[in-house]
């Protein structure tokens, strides 16, 4: 598989976690962190059920990764999530030292590019947008749609 | 007492909570937020123990006061914390809707008005820096000069 196809397949996992938030009533955005081959953290967005704003599908999976690895830098790691991260999210995601982040679709309301004059991240990681970007946010598109 | 007073009063408990970091070898940064008279939420830096690189004091903080009230949202609420909250942190502030920030030292490496190009938190709230300044900043300048 070339690279874009392992994006797509990993974006599709990452759908899936934001599927999951969609059936809890929670805004649909969901997170992969993957390590080599290996899906190391998953997250949805669960700030609703948690009644914490800082449940992010993002933070969870951040969380979840270091657990799994035993050490909180996940340097050789690309986060994949469908919606661009938000500042909070985007900081975390600069901490962790993960070297490749890839979003579905922008959000230029609450993403971190509307605010940052500089990249939050690791000065040698790499960002790739619009991986899936119909369907990740056909899915926030239709949650709110439901909520009207 | 006037606002300058209960400002010193919160920020010396926030230094209580840095002062907990301190003696469990993590960067001493405290937070607590207060509604009304009332502290709702406390926290200090947690990384190390936890493992976690989103383990910071004012997330640790926010999601205790968000706990306490039985609702996400803190529009009431001032968070007061030891040093300039970073990226991460500032975001979660914003989420949170926070209706005024104190801070004491500023942190121009990782602090977030060193990245952002306007405000990340409730257009409506309030920020303050500087509140015993000099204690919070040592805190951290003898944490790091131990480690040396």
């Amino acid at each position: 598989m070339d690279q874009n196809d392992i994006d797509i397949r990993y974006m599709r996992m990452a759908l899936a976690e934001a599927g999951k938030a969609f059936a809890e009533d929670e805004v649909p955005i969901g997170a992969v962190v993957v390590c080599g081959d290996t899906v190391v953290g998953r997250g949805h967005n669960m700030t609703e059920s948690l009644t914490d704003v800082t449940a992010h599908a993002e933070m969870q999976a951040i969380t979840a990764a270091a657990s799994t690895l035993g050490g909180k830098y996940l340097t050789d790691c690309t986060l994949y999530v469908t919606v661009e991260p938000c500042l909070m999210c985007a900081g975390a995601i600069g901490w962790s030292q993960i070297k490749r982040v890839v979003y579905g679709a922008p959000d230029s309301k609450r993403g971190y590019t509307t605010y940052v004059n500089s990249s939050p991240f690791h000065p040698k990681a790499v960002v790739s947008a619009g991986v899936l970007c119909d369907e990740c946010s056909a899915l926030v598109r239709d949650f709110f749609q439901k909520k009207r």
